[in-house]
């Protein structure tokens, strides 16, 4: 039952860990000479299980990285209003250095309302206007944490981008788009497919680098793969299953992410360095 | 030594004078009612005489089209931070409606700094970071106006986006980038090529849409063209040439922009509707 595959998976798990580490000794370091522990303000709307276990792992990962949370949580029935209320005072409160608000939000709120009344310097998981564009332009700014997350993983493998074919699978404002951009950036050439896109396998075949974000279960099999390419799985569906139907793709790809222990854990690491890097030029220390 | 072209001209003359007609109604129409008539603040830094020209074209149409032109000139040797205190101080005066900073400023500016001093709700030229952001997610803004102008003209000719290929050559933040936005916005499949693009052609000619955004005089020529593409050439060099080569893509195009003609009458009817709009905006109108 085990076929053979050619492809080097990547070890997402083990490069987060390195990150974590420094993030570690960066919080240490700056509470030592500032007296103040970097915090991350999450922020959860309703009671969904998988959000609830996503912000419980957020908070133990800050804690473990000796940094300290604050968790506001607001009943299912809130209003976008009130949502926006919670984020502006924790974008005031100097106490909290970043802020994250658990998404998906239940269907009635304003999501994109909610996620620009997080201050741009406090919005360590990227998901603000403000973060994209400075993506796309390289200005200062916060990487959305799972684009963020990816382009790590690719220099952890010294993936090289410049002049490659890089085709994202997905348009989201905090996945598909960001991730083009940072991509873009780094000089590959980048398509955006999406779920119009006519005889998509043709443009994916095409990839140096193939960047899963659809969020269907084994959606793209090894025969849109181009031989050697480069799979990064950023779906992450029910039943710990990625985007990408991984023992197809991995007889193909050259390098790959399983799922989980790929992307998944990049995001957190992010996450929590940009905590400490947004703590470090609040205080002055950057 | 007129060959035969099968491609037909995409009039942006005639299109952008549709759009400025209806715009000059509706600046009327709102001095009618409120008294108040649009007004448009050009800023120029130096005295490079391209530039002087672009800013008294858009100043004669604006008062052709009914909108007052406040202007703004500054030494060559102007500051980052002058420029950004006058930017500033147009975008607090409610006299002003639109703000235009005419670009390039000189190398020694911080353009984006000055960019981001202009009010997104004054930013009528579509330059701020904000204004980027909100094309690339579908929220209210100012489209950049030469991306703009392309949207309308591909409008105007019925070019079915959905589903198709479009290629965008140039990677500028206010032109190859938000046009490549602005496609995937309308669901097309949407690739960014540029200077680091390995076998560029290869791409090009699998373009539905061909957008040449390069700045380079006749660097796409029909050979790059796939035969019944719409090419939109949105280059403008010295002596009225544009990126494309157009007697030989207009061999292989459907539909193809003169230069001029082109895209470039459609960038201030943008402009000059957009400015009306802010008006309106500004005013409660809307």
């Amino acid at each position: 039952m085990t076929e053979t595959t050619s492809a080097v998976l990547m070890d997402g798990t083990a490069v987060a860990r390195r990150i974590v580490e420094q993030a570690t000794a960066d919080a240490a370091a700056l509470k030592a000479v500032t007296g103040v522990t970097p915090c991350l303000a999450t922020v959860l709307v309703g009671a969904d299980p998988a959000s609830v276990t996503y912000v419980r792992m957020k908070q133990s990962r800050s804690a473990k990285a000796g940094i300290d949370s604050r968790h506001v949580e607001l009943p299912e029935s809130a209003t976008t209003a009130e949502l926006v209320a919670v984020l502006t005072e924790l974008s005031e409160d100097s106490r909290v250095h970043g802020i994250l608000l658990q998404h998906p939000v239940p269907a009635h709120i304003d999501e994109r309302a909610a996620f620009e009344a997080i201050a741009p310097e406090k919005d360590v998981d990227g998901v603000t206007m403000h973060s994209f564009a400075a993506m796309a332009f390289g200005e200062p700014g916060f990487a959305s944490a799972t684009p963020g997350g990816i382009m790590r993983l690719l220099e952890a493998y010294s993936v090289e981008l410049a002049g490659k074919h890089a085709v994202v699978v997905g348009r989201s404002p905090i996945l598909g788009k960001p991730v083009g951009m940072l991509l873009l950036a780094r000089d590959a050439t980048v398509t955006y497919c999406h779920s119009k896109t006519a005889d998509l396998a043709s443009l994916t075949r095409q990839a140096d680098v193939l960047v899963a974000a659809v969020g269907k279960p084994r959606f793209l099999t090894g025969d849109a793969v181009k031989p050697g390419a480069v799979v990064i799985d950023a779906g992450y569906n029910p039943g710990n299953v990625g985007d990408v139907d991984f023992d197809s793709a991995a007889r193909t790809a050259s390098l790959i992410t399983p799922v989980p222990g790929g992307v998944g854990p990049m995001t957190i690491a992010v996450l929590l360095e940009q905590t400490v890097a947004a703590a470090r030029r609040q205080l002055g220390r950057r």
